[in-house]
């Protein structure tokens, strides 16, 4: 506390990242990062934009990023974008989502969530000053749309929605935007590779909805920091308007880079998130032999409870045996993990060391 | 315009940055970017980071970017900073800025700007709803410290200025951190190396004092978006409390990785700065053999008007030749150029081309 900060600042919750251990020797599973590593399309256009002297790092990036922008127009050829219904300008998907809050959510009334979802949306809430109401998911963790027949200010709902994993249907995206005209609707598909479906094909339709992306998950660039967003022209202006006014230039050279290559090898991300999910099956199959609670997952983790044992007890004692998983101190959930899917050499680790804890 | 921007998004005036032209055979001294290529080191560590399949991409970087906050102390080991006194979460000294204003320059009361200066500052305080007051420069285009003795909100001073190249001298940044014990005092030594005198060894005297830099300048890695901070740790932690509120993540893994190797050459830094200010030298010159008032400038630019030729007539001319220079329509200074210190060769290729233009 200090009497140099502005108000608002002693009153903040910051966000509270799942751990990113020093130590190597790990099996991480508490983050959702991709067991693959990234497409090698992404790593030669790196290397090819640091170059023998690094030369081309000297200069300012291109503010408006229009290579990127155009990978996703090429990357979604089947929903026939153009870049004005594009925003390429942030640092992972988080800061697309601090500027879509400021840009298009502050109206004085209050937004609603779901009340177990992405813990960064109340935090850009307590940034902006912007009030929520928390939506309760159903008994078996699902978001029930019609609960968010209410007036508000706007609507934030991750599809697949974590930490639970489970996938809103198309037709309940559509009916939410359909029945929120006078306010932004915005669909978090940080997981949808992993089995969820898209919205994207429905911007055309609703000037209302606002799809946001990442490169974090499913092209396993969590340390590149790049995110997207896809929605009507008039949203996008209102995003750029913001970042202009924040960092003209948020992107470097290399990330702007090492994305838009990413985007264009469609192979590779086939290819690495059927195997995410083939991976998931396995697991869950192995997790449900061991007695857990695994809830239907669309996205690269699972979301399991025991019935006879306590979750921050398991993810101790499972900690100690050099795997982590996400656990979270959190009404409704506490007795759940959130367990990331790693390669099949990784689960089959976690596998073994369960049936040792639960002897 | 749309009713689902933030109301406050209609009244926004973005921040244009200097043409970033994406043809090349263009002599560019719009932006001030550095004329030589980075450290060989920073480029080294860069391609480290991303190896041979870029495995450690697919990992969220570290959230506190620790090993960067160490280079950033080590590099002004005399000044005996602690990671406690570093803020390094900026893509570039811009995104540093706007956490600064939002952090720490929201208190109510008018913050204190020179009405010649960085035409970010202003865009910052629009984005956040923070008025200002304009201090006039004299008419030396110099800051005087005593027309800043008034109560504020707090001050932004950048030390040297832009676009002026002007420097503060270090009595008259401790005469104003002195006199305004009250708020914060911003000096942005984005410029410094050129020629200036850094303000960092007054933050342990200073509670109020904050010293924000970039590695976009003098470190000529602008195409990789590193700003950072120095000041005592309850300003960090104010800082920190944004940025954790508004993205975990800001810095890529290759960024952290190149700025922490660029901080660590010292002497590549100090050969590259020292050619920049032997080119300024001879520079200067040559304009004034033509006629043209040079200010005396401590960065890596010079502002220069000619008495007889029109400001923008002139930019536009140099433009026809492939020479890109920055022209501010604003008032007093709507007869200056802004030029960025080239190497050698484009400096000559400028030379040739006024001559050519003012026979």
């Amino acid at each position: 506390m200090s009497h140099y900060w502005s108000p608002f600042v002693h009153s903040l919750t910051p966000y509270v990242p799942g751990e990113q251990p020093k130590f190597a020797n790990l099996v991480k599973l508490n983050t959702n990062e991709n067991p693959y590593p990234p497409s090698p399309r992404a790593i030669a256009a790196m290397r090819r934009e640091i170059g023998d002297d690094g030369a081309s790092l000297r200069l300012y990036p291109d503010p408006n990023a229009d290579c990127l922008r155009q990978a996703v127009v090429e990357c979604f050829a089947e929903f026939a974008l153009s870049a004005a219904h594009v925003f390429v300008a942030g640092n992972g998907s988080d800061e697309v989502l601090a500027h879509v809050f400021m840009a298009l959510l502050r109206h004085g009334q209050p937004i609603l969530l779901p009340d177990i979802s992405y813990s960064f949306y109340p935090v850009y809430c307590g940034l902006y000053g912007i009030d929520s109401v928390r939506i309760p998911l159903d008994e078996r963790f699902a978001i029930r749309v019609d609960d968010y027949a209410r007036s508000n200010g706007g609507i934030v709902i991750a599809n697949p929605n974590a930490p639970t994993g489970h996938p809103l249907p198309l037709g309940d995206v559509e009916r939410l935007a359909a029945a929120n005209l006078q306010s932004v609707v915005v669909i978090d598909e940080a997981y949808v590779d992993f089995g969820g479906t898209t919205a994207i094909g429905l911007i055309h339709r609703f000037p209302n909805l606002l799809v946001t992306r990442t490169l974090s998950k499913s092209h396993a660039l969590a340390g590149l920091r790049i995110g997207y967003a896809i929605g009507d022209p008039a949203l996008i202006e209102a995003l750029d308007r913001v970042k202009n006014s924040f960092n003209s230039f948020p992107l470097d050279r290399v990330a702007i880079a090492g994305a838009a290559a990413a985007l264009s090898d469609r192979e590779y991300l086939e290819k690495t998130r059927r195997a995410v999910m083939r991976s998931r099956a396995a697991l869950t199959g192995h997790l449900e032999r061991l007695g857990f609670d695994v809830l239907p997952s669309a996205a690269n983790f699972i979301f399991v409870r025991h019935p006879r044992r306590d979750a921050a007890d398991l993810a101790a004692q499972l900690r100690q045996r050099g795997i982590i998983v996400r656990h979270f101190k959190q009404p409704r959930i506490d007795q759940h993990l959130r367990i990331t899917i790693g390669t099949d050499a990784q689960c089959d680790l976690l596998v073994a060391a369960l049936k040792e804890i639960l002897e």
